[in-house]
């Protein structure tokens, strides 16, 4: 297989199942030119119902076809009944070869690998969060898994390179022209923005909900005019499942000790001011980071221009302590958050388009100050792995992690130095999901390490050292990431090469289109 | 010139000044294949600054040349000062050949003319109210003027039939990365729709605004990630002129009487009940029947689904009273409207695309239960002109007259028989502005006359006449259409032709993109 070493010196075939692959050259390399791919027009007279009696009748409607592409969102998370009826529904009907472009799977999706054994779905293009990942890292997929970022999936179907014949989309409040919107419901998820590209691209359209209400739905989060079919359903999903799990804080000491540090490299770096802006995440280390951020802003009397994200109640406790004047809604975590988007002005639904699409006239995260990110590994050379675990298994998307970290001024990430037997500061991640060229600081137990391309940061860095504190804040341990690697492999030994054949089974796409890297399939 | 006859009886040439044009057909006859028309990408960095410092510096960057074509809206109506800036900037830096596609022009764009005359501006694809229509049918335009209604203009930017290059919008409030609103700011419009299908497709999109706030502006009306430039200016427009003018509701006894005949028609159709939808305008005898529709309602107790259009205060209150369940706004004509659109989260902005672009999955159009429309003229054949006076000088925009007309249940043209000395019922209007196929009924002073074609309505105003009335509401004075033009041509005389020369200066566009008829230069 003919290969080239991309800028994170990672090998990418050039051509692969016939696809071509460009590697990756840098962060802000790679612009298209021309025009995005349009939407499809539609053919719709008064008169004409666009309610279905079923999800089997829309499957007719919309003229699935062997090999056509489908696609979801993924707002109701590990909570979500709909992509297994469709799937169900698809696979009773006989049909073969689909691809699949989800915004991401989770487990509740495991069904699924019985369809992918059965070739009833080839290829999967989208985040497989824990079992399908793993039925994938063990070769039982026909095609290929490619893996984007939340910006980068924008942009790909834009562009025209995942070409939506039917988005099969859950909506927990919908009308019968299918204005919808997750704000309400029983099934209430908050922000819809992930269905938006969808919507908009996609051949066919059909929402499926479980609270199909008068004419107009509003707020109007998916709009009338780009929907084809509305499909009523006994229930769309598990409101529990929905809005919990992920977003559980932190709690024992190691974690919380990496949360205060990043939080001090922001008051180090000057980036922690009245008027930031902060993107929060929702793991356990992000929301304890969140809520000390939180704190200080409090003490200091500041107030954060806006914090987009992953939004949970403690974004929601912020704003409503006066220390942040808009939240900016990709993904609702918890119920505190879908109820203040519905009912607060300044809590805003944003898509991922708007917040990270490379390609777009100016994203969110290229004005953001701060994001802090979570990892499975990174490396001395300061790629971060968030995809794999070390032992070469896929069992995590991408989601906004490249998106972030290329755009914001001060990309923290967030980790242990390890993690039981095994070292996640070491000399080569198992796979590179975000380029070194965009990580400025990795945050751990046992200290902080700089990108050295940052001189900039260094030199403010300058004088915060416990030994000898010149800035505002707690003093760093700012260490260089030998170090800490060195710290990791005392505790865990050098850690061995996973087990892999040589069958690429996913790729990992930068969010511009190139090639980060490969996955290949594990060893049984 | 060769020409074929439409579905109207009007002479359409197969081709003029090089562009093939289709005539016209039917309501819901032509419908596109294939994708929209895809929107341009950008090529944003962190760090790169969207302020310029003027509108010459935008229309630089822009890469302005000459033949290129710009866009407007018409928020602002006859209160803008944007437009006059752009193009007075685009003379004095020596452009020519500027082809302008605005959703519409005022008297306040009198200036403009001297450029159609020096062919700085070549051709006007927009609705041109007043004095430029006014010198577009005295021949100084050198290339022509097309007229479309509020849904064929989106439609035609999103089939590439328009094409722009460079959008120039004005924006009440904005923020740095071109977020932006019209219900904040000291020249507030509210609604920004028009807006909505420039800023998706324009290659270059420009926000003009006078109140430059923080980032994130919210409401989003205009979203950041379609934005290139924004430019900060002392003044966007005068809101005296933008909140007022079109929005004096009728009191003279015989527009009255028509608006009170409109309702009574509602009421003897049926459809006026509990649970209806209504298309508002802002024309004195619309506002009039919105008023009596309004306290109707509130006798009856009844509510409607939903109110759009044109929001004026009068809407408003029939919301505030408890009988209205929610209000869709695609332009807001006074002060109470937009302020209750900021407030209200029942009042909710949308665009012409969603309202009523005919190629869309479905428009509210499609959905609408009566709409109350004006005129200048409507013939015995039931076609209605909005567009010239009788005299031959196009005068007035289509707005959403073909869109709501064809959509709704209940299409109301209202209209005195004459006025002073000029027969509005009449043989054959001068131009067809919205085909009979889609007018359901004329209700003037001296009596209400019903589309033929329309045998449903027919019956079920059997015995609601006066003289034995069998159904609720007042006695309607159900007439022949030819006895109104009879009443008309008693009063003023057989109506004399126009007098034209032979040179089409405007083309009246169906929705749907076939041709409806021609407007001749007129004579001296």
């Amino acid at each position: 297989m003919q290969t080239v070493t991309n800028a994170v010196g990672r090998e990418i075939p050039v051509e692969l199942n016939g696809l071509k692959l460009k590697p990756f050259t840098g962060l802000f390399d790679n612009f298209p030119t021309g025009r995005k791919a349009g939407g499809h027009f539609g053919r719709h007279r008064p008169g004409d119902s666009k309610l279905l009696d079923s999800i089997d009748e829309a499957i007719e409607v919309c003229g699935l076809k062997d090999g056509m592409t489908i696609s979801f969102h993924h707002h109701l998370r590990n909570g979500d009944y709909v992509m297994n009826m469709v799937m169900k529904s698809i696979a009773e009907k006989g049909f073969k070869d689909i691809k699949m472009a989800p915004s991401a799977l989770f487990p509740v999706h495991e069904p699924l690998i019985d369809l992918i054994d059965q070739e009833i779905i080839t290829s999967i293009e989208g985040s497989a969060n824990g079992p399908i990942g793993d039925a994938i890292s063990h070769g039982r997929m026909k095609g290929l898994h490619i893996l984007r970022s939340h910006g980068g999936r924008v942009r790909a179907i834009e562009a025209g390179e995942i070409d939506i014949d039917i988005a099969f989309m859950a909506a927990p409040t919908a009308d019968p022209e299918g204005n919808s919107n997750g704000m309400i419901g029983r099934n209430a998820c908050g922000s819809l923005g992930y269905a938006a590209v969808d919507v908009i691209h996609a051949k066919k359209v059909v929402i499926i909900t479980d609270n199909l209400v008068e004419y107009p739905c509003t707020p109007i989060s998916i709009s009338a005019d780009y929907v084809d079919y509305v499909v009523e359903v006994d229930c769309i999903g598990d409101n529990e499942k929905i809005v919990s799990g992920t977003t559980m804080i932190a709690t024992d000491p190691q974690k919380l000790t990496i949360a205060r540090n990043a939080l001090d490299l922001m008051v180090h770096t000057g980036i922690f001011r009245d008027g930031m802006s902060f993107q929060a995440g929702a793991g356990g280390i992000s929301l304890a980071t969140t809520k000390y951020v939180g704190e200080l802003l409090k003490e200091k009397g500041y107030s954060t221009c806006f914090i987009d994200g992953g939004v949970t109640q403690h974004v929601v406790d912020i704003y409503n302590n006066g220390n942040c004047r808009k939240i900016l809604d990709g993904q609702s975590f918890d119920v505190i958050s879908i109820q203040d988007m519905l009912n607060n002005p300044d809590h805003v639904e944003i898509t991922p388009g708007y917040y990270a699409n490379p390609w777009n006239k100016g994203c969110l995260c290229n004005i953001l100050d701060a994001v802090v990110l979570g990892a499975t590994e990174a490396d001395v050379d300061f790629n971060i792995n968030v995809n794999t675990h070390s032992d070469g298994r896929v069992l995590h998307g991408i989601g906004g992690h490249q998106d972030t970290a290329a755009g914001a001024k001060l990309a923290i990430m967030m980790m242990p130095v390890f993690r039981k037997t095994n070292a996640i500061i070491r000399d080569r991640v198992t796979t590179v999901t975000t380029p070194f060229q965009s990580v400025d600081a990795i945050v751990t137990d046992m200290g902080i390490a700089i990108n050295p391309a940052r001189k900039d940061l260094l030199k403010k860095l300058e004088g915060s050292s416990a030994s000898g504190q010149e800035t505002e804040g707690s003093p760093l341990n700012i260490i260089d990431i030998t170090e800490l690697r060195d710290m990791a492999y005392a505790e865990t030994g050098t850690p061995a090469e996973p087990e892999l054949k040589d069958r690429i089974v996913s790729l990992v796409q930068f969010r511009d289109g190139t090639y980060l890297d490969t996955i290949r399939q594990v060893k049984e």
